[in-house]
């Protein structure tokens, strides 16, 4: 029998945002392995074996897997949203690295709606121009380098999508970002607040950076930045696709 | 009979790529509407009127669809990729400006796998971190605009995808955007063609910004340039999840 990797993304909850490509794939899958709450997203049936890790263990995950495919196990690695967008892809594709046993591997990347895309749609179309993505988490980089893409973006007049803003353990880089964002941007521009998008406990709140507050964002929300023209119409915050 | 607006991605072309929530919008639908090669992929069923209209039209095309929806239709406005991005969801919004009877509809964005994530997952990770997402047709903007973004992009070390890179009417302006990338990123830095994603036509190919020729790019093509850490490992590009 032989083995193949898959790296997928379940989308940001809803299970109607799961493509059929990747439900395909989980009932063909021998293995899940992923963090504790996305496995949990997968339903269990027999001949599938789960293997939920808890978060910040990336690399050993993604060799885990590896191991597992290399062995001939039908593997899946679940994230949320994307794999490519802040998620696991590129933690397996470190994990490469020196590996050219595994790199012979069958693997491939299955593309989900990441968090951003969810949340622009149930706010309308405030990514409707260019934009920008930026993981706001300091965990992997200084913030040095966070405050420096956050003038360029700013001064480049693209609108921003922010993952992972505020964690627990360390929440006063949001509020350090809304002060750059006030500096470059002015207190008049547009800010979504879009917390678990597409599950029930889904809550957008749109408000000016003036008005913003370091406390409307945790883990589970996702922060979009209008560019220079974002601007509401009825309910709704949208970008003009053109620009001057 | 109560009318309603949705606006749905169809995703790149491989139709499991299609969310099941746009499936089953299409499947309620009175009224498809959009761009001739978007509408084509919607199957035609008895009940259901195709409305396929020509490029470049699209305000037009959202105001009829507003007007069928106000009229008691339930009208599905597709795009590829996914709605929000450069694509049909802004065109929609900004045709309810001054329209308080169109803001009171039923309107909903179905979010879609855009291009720029089928293309990142085909080839890798390489938007594995910080990126940004710049439309470079100057319909919309002028050409010192586009440049601007991309100097601030280079500086701000983003990952970078490109839609729209080169059309046939003009050619030029990728040729420019190549030159401006080599002078900010230098000529290793690696980028990435994407052509047709997931459709049977997909071509991908890669190499350095020495190595791009303005020719490798067509208006069906994903062009994904690399941070300065985006890096090969075996058939795979992507870029590691740290920075410094």
């Amino acid at each position: 029998m032989s083995g193949w990797l898959a790296i997928a993304g379940l989308g940001p909850g809803d299970d109607r945002l799961v493509t059929p490509e990747v439900s395909q794939v989980l009932a063909q899958a021998t293995d899940v392995v992923g963090y504790i709450p996305y496995v949990a997203r997968v339903a269990p049936r027999p001949g599938l074996s789960l293997h939920p890790s808890d978060n910040r263990v990336e690399l050993d995950r993604a060799r885990a897997a590896l191991e597992m495919a290399s062995a001939g196990r039908r593997v899946v690695v679940v994230s949320s949203g994307d794999p490519g967008v802040f998620a696991m892809a590129s933690a397996v594709f470190e994990a490469l690295e020196g590996r050219e046993d595994w790199q012979a591997l069958d693997i491939r990347v299955l593309p989900g709606i990441t968090a951003m895309l969810a949340a622009a749609a149930a706010a309308g179309a405030p990514l409707g121009h260019d934009f920008c993505c930026i993981n706001l988490s300091d965990n992997l980089k200084p913030w040095s380098v966070i405050e420096t893409r956050l003038r360029h973006a700013a001064r480049a007049d693209f609108a921003m999508a922010f993952y992972n803003p505020r964690s627990a353990s360390r929440p006063e880089g949001f509020a350090k970002a809304l002060t750059t964002l006030r500096e470059e941007c002015g207190p008049d521009r547009l800010i979504t607040f879009a917390r678990a998008v597409s599950t029930p406990e889904q809550r957008l709140t749109t408000v000016s950076l003036g008005e913003a507050m370091p406390e409307m964002a945790d883990m589970r929300t996702v922060v979009i930045v209008g560019n220079s023209a974002t601007r509401r119409v009825g309910p709704w915050v949208y970008s003009p696709r053109s620009a001057r």
